[in-house]
């Protein structure tokens, strides 16, 4: 087993700063049954301080591995070009560290190990077709915080950014459907990953843009 | 002068975690002649461990203010309801804390004073017309970093993260424009905010688009 540099063991998934309910982009790591590793961008949710659940879809290897094996690495990471590099494709084998039955990203920031304790599948639909989704959800085992650490990354604050960004330009543009679609879909995004003070943020932009837009749109019957 | 609460001083950016050359989503908080208190969510640029730019466009609180004063406090949080109040214009004025000449936003989780040293303003024309633009370079004063600390806000790794969402979708559309305009403009949002690896990140992740792109019109002309 190589050393895997300098990580401090903690108890909690609080310590990682991840909270119950919110989805984090991560890169999760696997094995299959010949040993060999993977690694993919996966969303992971927090549902206690010890326990994950993961969405996963037929046909990726992720899925198939964790199936296979039982086990999976969570590892947590701000870094770009790994996010990148795991989703083209590109992730060489000397990005992994070998850990026990586990495979590590290198350069993770923070990581923890889990094991699957139950899956569900069901079929559903949405705007691109039909297709089966995996719902795992595991025990958390050892959870290894970086001397570096980083937060976990949560879309949810961003989507905020970007729907008061498009607010803001609301009234100098002439194709307002555009700006409410794009509000729309950081809602959808909000509503998925996000906490309660982001879904409470994203009702009150909601709202004053319904009234602005009633204002504008009573101006023009006058 | 109220007790403004749990802060260490620190002498560089750097201890915000904040990098040359990027761009951090902030609130900036100013105040008129008259003493009385604006805040608004502005990208500060980190140009050195001790300066910072702001690009304002005419017409706005802040830029009236700091050419009247010509002080700022960059208040540095992640809350989306802080955020969004600003936006709309709802933040009242016990939000704020008096600090010397300056206004501090209450549950910054770390902000710093400024004072204006150069201003220059340009015309620029985008897809929504035409405005006079207001670039102003400022000295960092006082820099306060919270017991809490959080990192500022930085948008490029959620462009990065939101293409290779829309880049696992390419296969699975109909309509490749949405996905390629979406990319493209998060592209923008990187080239205007993030750091290099953003940089090198979203140039594989185009190259890639666009040799997948070219192997499907391939296939198709057979």
């Amino acid at each position: 087993m190589e050393d895997i540099g300098d990580y401090e063991e903690v108890k909690s998934l609080k310590s990682l700063k991840m909270e119950k309910g919110l989805l984090y982009e991560t890169i999760v790591t696997t094995l299959n049954g010949e040993g060999e590793g993977n690694a993919a961008p996966i969303g992971v949710i927090c549902k206690s301080p010890k326990e994950v659940i993961l969405y996963l879809y037929e046909g990726s290897h992720t899925l198939s591995n964790i199936l296979a094996t039982g086990n999976f690495t969570v590892n947590i990471t701000d870094d770009p070009i790994l996010f990148t590099e795991a989703t083209l494709g590109d992730l060489e084998s000397d990005y992994f560290i070998p850990y026990s039955e586990y495979l590590i990203l290198k350069g993770a920031s923070s990581f923890f190990t889990a094991t699957m304790k139950k899956v569900k599948s069901i079929k559903r639909r949405d705007r691109y077709g039909e297709s089966r989704l995996f719902i795992i959800t595991a025990d958390v085992k050892r959870i290894c915080k970086g001397k570096n650490f980083k937060e976990p990354l949560n879309r949810s604050i961003y989507a905020i950014i970007e729907s008061l960004i498009n607010y803001t330009r609301i009234n100098r543009v002439e194709n307002k459907g555009d700006i409410i679609d794009r509000i729309l879909e950081m809602k959808r995004v909000v509503d998925k990953v996000g906490g309660s003070r982001e879904k409470m943020a994203m009702k009150m932009i909601i709202d004053s843009l319904r009234t602005k837009l009633d204002q504008q749109s009573n101006a023009l019957q006058r």
